[in-house]
């Protein structure tokens, strides 16, 4: 269970040569396909591909030479034949699923290559959520690369997370068969500050000769941006606009561009390569964060490279750039991302590079995909409790939990407020004044309350305060243990004992989202691998997630991507205003501040 | 001695990062340059490089920030900073000069990188002298890697190496600081049969994740070709045509296009980019062989890219082809190939891009030459007894040992002959009736004898044949240890005593080039390392090959590489006829013939 099974080239080399020469016949051919060359960057029709051991032995214009009476023969009758897609990087986690429901979600869309950060399970179960979501990538037909998690605590000091990671976990991780580099360094301010920790878990990953995976979320591209990359971050996928893409390419470093369910960096920095014609080796497509609902409905890398294609970007470059510039990137070129001898036959067949139609897909020379469906089993880890049993609250919550005491004799108060903002994932810090009733200070119309439910530990901890822009109506209550980055539990309510009745049904299912009304359940997404994933198939998930939408409408909220906004309210490296189990943080200034304005 | 002392990325980081944000000063600053980039492929005027620690910690606008007032600055006016040149593929060997020498040549031509397969001392010291190779390499000032020899012999059967090279020889080298690779993997045949030592050296090179060197050296690229590119080797070297690079490039190698001092195969090469339109990044430039009149008089890798840009190629582009398409091939892009922070500070400054005047050179940050003089000292290696006497004949030649014997009563016989060709590698296997005198067969104008001298194992066996297109005239001889690829002694000679008094000149001094003409010696090349490498500068080496070159002239060979002829007349991997300690080869048919044809 622990070690990639898949054989190496040199273990096959004998046969594939044989194959080559004419002397052993091929497990599969496919035959008179236009063979997608990311090498050269051509499109060369009439050619055949031979296979044997899952790995490419022979492309030339005939491969019968190699095709015996046992050989299966598929006619590709003039389509293309490009290589299977690479995401340059992502979170599992973010489909809700777990790797194995995840790759049978996107097998269909012809991805074939995913290098995955389990950034969300490290801040829950610390190493060893690492460990279990590398196991169970390396059980599955595709092939999945796990970075490891560099930043956890994203945050040191203004959260607890569930573990932490540390340089020696890092340099432990490095051995591991799966692992492929180190996972995006968020700790851009760290790194530009030399900070020792992180330090080392770069030196660690650089050491084994693996990528570091970069992450610079600012729009200052001056000495600080500098001093980051003269750390050693290899890639970045945090860009936004051209300037950065160019910034980042010149200094050595590959671009990442990024289509995710919620991400849009694609369009605006490709003119790099479409309108200034830099050299596009250096450009890699990735996703960095799907949703389940755009894995079922929408696409994963076949979404991002048609994107890519739309905004005017040639079809055999933006092909590259989901495949031979990611397998170069991470040291791989030898073993996939092309079409060519002794690489993993990956193999995509489609009608058109435009509108790039997944018609069939073959993961290591077998077919894994036709015509939108998943033709194989990706097998299931078997989760231990202690990744199914996660959410330990202290007590059984009520809505005392949830009181916020006014200071004595105040009739209203000034509180800070969590300020949510449509489609956009910094939070405005606000000021409101709200009423007071029996001593207990309380939401109105506009601002409702929120409250940071410790979930790792069983400390019992409540922290409580107050987020507008939902717009929520009635008596409701809104929970979910996907909790960015630390992941305890959020909940939001316009009613205490909703809210405890919300934070309880999480406890008893093992975590993830609920919402409550008025005493009764109206939705459910269960997530019971460490409150984050579900082993359902992803139509299901993506159909919960839908009925939890809708319910959220019911109550009044009409933003767009709601529930991940309910999940980004605890992510402390992200301006403005956010919530931790430490308290109230303005990240502004990294500094904790309190709920309720001082009495004047 | 053993190990490669410039500090790694990680040993420096913090210093580069605080350098990069301003608050340590940089060792060096180069000042308002033309910032060439490798990577997105562009030229950016009024570019600051600074340095610290040998690496590049800030390139950018203004390196006031990291300038204090220890910093050296040097204003580059204006000129183009480019990456120090990379030679992919080379033997230093082939300049009669040890790594040390070689590399004090090269320097002021702006190389500052070399991929080295130190093939010609395997053959004659095996291991141990791909080690002194390698540790000496590990000595210089800039960076020269190792690749491990693949073939000695490269012939098995058809002659005997003073050592061989195993699959174990193999495996232990792959742990040496400086090995990047396997060398030439030029037993195409035994590849293409899958045969088990061979898979054996590539299957210990890939598994140690580095890269395997290719040698395809036939125009077959149907089947047998196939079959080699599935064995795993990486790059070729050896096309000659635009089709042979593209074959390469499309099947997933590196076009290595190559121009040595008697290679010209980056000309009719080159139009796969520069007409043809394939994407250049597989494609990289090298010498393979360079002799040190080419070093002293025309250049090396600087002599390479001026001519790729002559023959039509972006400057830009060609650039790339000796830097960071180097990099990439051998995973050192990280480390070198572009002037990006925590790369190495190998730069160097000229003032047009197409007719590249190399006039200054850093390497790991240090001003190693200007102008064409190198600044810096090129460490020797205290070269052990074992490898300076390396000339081991049975016992003290006479002329008695180059008599070939008439068979009985004969007045003329028939003789296969060894057919120099001008300007050619391959011989022509001839046949020439020669005249028999005192029972011995004697030379006519046209041919004189060559005899094979062993000097491995002094076991006394000489090789007795006839050679002809020299056109020598009188008494005279001439001898060289340099002898591809087993590397014992050719004589070439149209008298005996001479031909012995040229051998025993050759044990007298340990090895090199001499020519003896009644009875005194016109020229000599002392070659002290293992018979093949000079630890005289390379002006001293190209000047006594030089009067070697006149020596032959003054003899009346008028060829043209005249002792570069002289020394592959025993490489029994190239056509027609050649000879080897065990005899005359037919290379046609790898077999040995007798020396005279049957008496009909």
């Amino acid at each position: 269970m622990e070690h990639d099974a898949f054989p190496a080239w040199p273990d096959v080399a004998a046969r594939l040569i044989a194959v080559a020469a004419g002397r052993a016949p091929a497990d599969l051919v496919l035959r008179q396909g236009i063979w997608v060359n990311v090498h050269s960057r051509e499109c060369l029709p009439d050619h055949d591909i031979a296979i044997a051991e899952g790995r490419i032995a022979y492309v030339g214009p005939d491969a019968s030479h190699c095709t015996g009476p046992e050989t299966q023969v598929i006619e590709v009758q003039g389509r293309y034949m490009i290589p299977g897609l690479c995401d340059g990087h992502m979170h599992i986690e973010s489909g809700m699923l777990t790797p194995a429901e995840f790759a049978r979600a996107v097998i269909p869309h012809g991805t074939t290559t995913m290098f995955t950060d389990p950034h969300e399970i490290a801040n829950v179960l610390g190493l060893t959520g690492v460990r279990l979501m590398h196991d169970e990538a390396l059980l599955q037909p595709i092939n999945i690369y796990t970075q490891m998690p560099s930043c956890a605590p994203s945050a040191p000091g203004l959260e607890t997370t569930g573990y932490e990671i540390t340089p020696g976990d890092v340099a432990e991780a490095m051995q591991w068969p799966g692992i492929i580099g180190l996972g995006e360094m968020m700790n851009f301010p760290g790194v530009a500050n030399a900070d020792a920790k992180m330090l080392a878990e770069i030196a660690a990953t650089q050491r084994a000769g693996k990528t570091v995976g970069g992450h610079y979320a600012a729009p200052d591209l001056g000495p600080a941006f500098a001093a980051y990359v003269a750390g050693g971050p290899a890639d970045d996928h945090e860009g936004t606009c051209e300037a950065d893409a160019i910034a980042r390419v010149r200094q050595g470093m590959r671009a990442m561009l990024r289509l995710g369910s919620a991400w849009y960096d694609v369009e605006r920095q490709i003119t790099a390569v479409t309108e200034k014609g830099l050299d596009p080796r250096s450009f890699v497509l990735c996703t960095d964060d799907s949703h389940s609902g755009t894995l079922v409905h929408d696409g994963h890398m076949n979404r991002v490279v048609r994107h890519a294609i739309a905004c005017g970007c040639d079809p055999l470059v933006a092909l590259q750039m989901a495949t031979l510039n990611t397998a170069t990137h991470f040291g791989l070129e030898r073993e996939l991302g092309s079409l060519t001898p002794g690489r993993r036959a990956d193999i995509v067949l489609t009608s058109d590079l435009e509108t790039l139609p997944i018609e069939q897909v073959f993961a290591r020379g077998v077919l894994v995909a036709e015509n939108g469906s998943c033709l194989v089993d990706c097998p299931h880890l078997d989760w231990p409790d202690s990744a199914r049993n996660t959410v330990h609250l202290g007590h059984a919550l009520s809505a005392q939990d949830f009181e916020i005491a006014a200071p004595p004799g105040a009739n209203s108060v000034r509180a800070n407020v969590i300020g949510v903002v449509e489609n956009q994932a910094p939070t405005k810090a606000l000021k409101a004044d709200l009423p007071v009733r029996d001593g207990l200070v309380e939401g109105d119309g506009a601002v409702c309350q929120i409250a940071l439910v410790e979930r790792h530990r069983a400390t019992g901890g409540v922290v409580n305060a107050f987020v507008s822009g939902f717009d929520y109506t009635g008596r409701m209550a809104m929970a979910s243990t996907v909790a960015h980055d630390s992941h305890h539990m959020i909940v939001v309510g316009t009613d205490r004992d909703q809210m405890a009745l919300a934070a309880n049904r999480l406890a008893e299912v093992g975590g993830g989202i609920t919402l409550f009304r008025d005493g009764g359940e109206l939705a459910l997404v269960e997530l019971p691998i460490a409150g984050l994933m579900s082993d359902d198939l992803a139509s299901n998930v993506a159909a919960k997630t839908q009925k939890m939408v809708e319910a959220m409408i019911d109550c009044g909220c009409k933003l767009n991507n709601a529930y991940m906004q309910h999940s980004l309210l605890a992510l402390v490296v992200i301006p403005e205003l956010r919530i931790s189990d430490l308290g109230l943080v303005d990240v502004r200034t990294f500094e904790h501040i309190p709920l309720l304005e001082p009495q004047t």
